[in-house]
């Protein structure tokens, strides 16, 4: 029985995704929709997609939404009457689903809202690996009257791909990953304003470890800051909060509560 | 003709410095200073150090001193009138030639005050690696006096072990050390007091780059920061300031400002 998936934007994670659905047999026919023709070309010559088109075929089985996490909504409309399994691999979830919503009145049930927490400073279909996955955590948002097949389906093709399958609501995706993602990212933005070429002479592994996520696409994170303001401003207030301490402390040449302050860091550090 | 290296501290600076001393045959023969007997113990059963010593020898022909930071100002002082070369790997410079100058009123010229930026999540003698060195840098912070044979050979030993030596007022020292290295292990440390375990599962390599450095041992760096605290202030204060226009920007929804900061900061960290 043949299984045709779409892969809409094969960059780093549909292509990899696509990779991956290949080398374990879960799709036979993969159709890419990209509208950088660069890419899609790369894409096709590469063998991670057997076609391109420019429209999603009704037949298809499964539709994996990979385009810019500000353009997933607006497939997810233009598909809501779609029969495959529609899911995405956004950064952000509630601003995307409350976008359906407001168009739709409801989310599509045979929608399932992922996002793997995978990746790579590399980007593009060369970059594309069918291991990214691997050993690695995907969160699915799955809403009230999602369709257990669909959720089912696309949970088990993750897990095939290596990856360990997380559910939870939207708001603590999003809530927890403006914590562990979005605001390091933004103070690594911060961070490097200080930063001069004269300076690099006196860097080591400490400071390209803290900046590496400083390398990262600005498009793509201007979109996830503005799409996940509201939790990202809080995790910021509560860090800005916290250096407000340490700098009172260290103001004060209170040493022993700046000691408490480390060790209490160190220990939430080690225990990952 | 024999060399006989004094270490004074065998954890991981002193006794990786010991280990590529003797790879390079450096010296003929190194003893260790060290107050924890563990430690003490390991360095020595491990072959770091061919023995153990509470005093420091007149005959020696250097001095490494590679005690915690707070304790390298008081070693050079004793040591004043040593014949020796003597040099440090102290992390913070200004506060420790301060301290000594207060005391004697100028800096022993055969001192010559080092730090190399290198180092490494492990710790104490059994992490010790001849070649930790190899491809890292090391600054030196000559004062006016300092005699030039001194300087000459302290260098020469890096450089024998690989490193890349730069030379640099203590001031400037201290001013970028607190931008590129202290700065980061604060945000670090300030950022984990907002992690749980409960947000563990929801990690990816971005957030163990930007925390890794907040697992650093707590005596060390409460030292350094006490050591290096007003540059330290200054640097918190235009990262504060950064933090601060992002912030702006993104409560009043402007994205073009957001993506220009991004695009400024991905820049400077691609020059690495």
């Amino acid at each position: 029985m043949s299984k045709l998936l779409v892969v809409i934007g094969t960059g780093l994670l549909g292509g990899s995704f696509a990779r991956g659905a290949r080398e374990q047999g879960l799709f036979t026919h993969i159709v890419g929709i990209e509208p950088d023709a660069e890419r899609a070309e790369l894409a096709r010559s590469l063998g991670i997609v057997d076609e391109l088109a420019t429209s999603v075929i009704a037949s298809a089985d499964a539709v994996l939404i990979a385009s810019p996490s500000d353009t997933i909504a607006e497939w997810v409309i233009r598909l809501s009457e779609h029969r495959g399994v529609l899911f995405d691999v956004g950064s952000v979830k509630s601003a995307i689903l409350d976008e359906i919503r407001g168009e739709l009145g409801e989310l599509p049930v045979r929608f399932v809202p992922c996002h793997p927490i995978a990746g790579s400073e590399r980007h593009g279909p060369a970059a594309a690996d069918g291991s990214l996955f691997r050993d690695q955590k995907v969160v699915i948002t799955p809403h009230a009257d999602i369709d257990s097949s669909a959720l089912a389906r696309v949970e088990s093709w993750w897990q095939q791909l290596g990856a360990r399958v997380l559910r939870t609501e939207a708001s603590t995706h999003d809530r927890v990953l403006a914590l562990t993602s979005h605001l390091p990212h933004l103070v690594a933005f911060a961070y490097l304003q200080q930063i001069d070429t004269q300076h690099l002479d006196f860097t080591g592994g400490g400071f390209r470890d803290f900046t590496r996520i400083g390398a990262s696409d600005a498009k793509v994170w201007s979109a996830i800051f503005e799409l996940n303001k509201s939790p990202i401003l809080e995790a910021l207030d509560d860090l800005q909060r916290s250096l407000g301490e340490i700098r009172d402390a260290l103001d004060a040449g209170d040493m022993d509560r700046i000691r408490r302050i480390i060790l209490s860091a160190q220990q939430r550090r080690r225990e990952l």
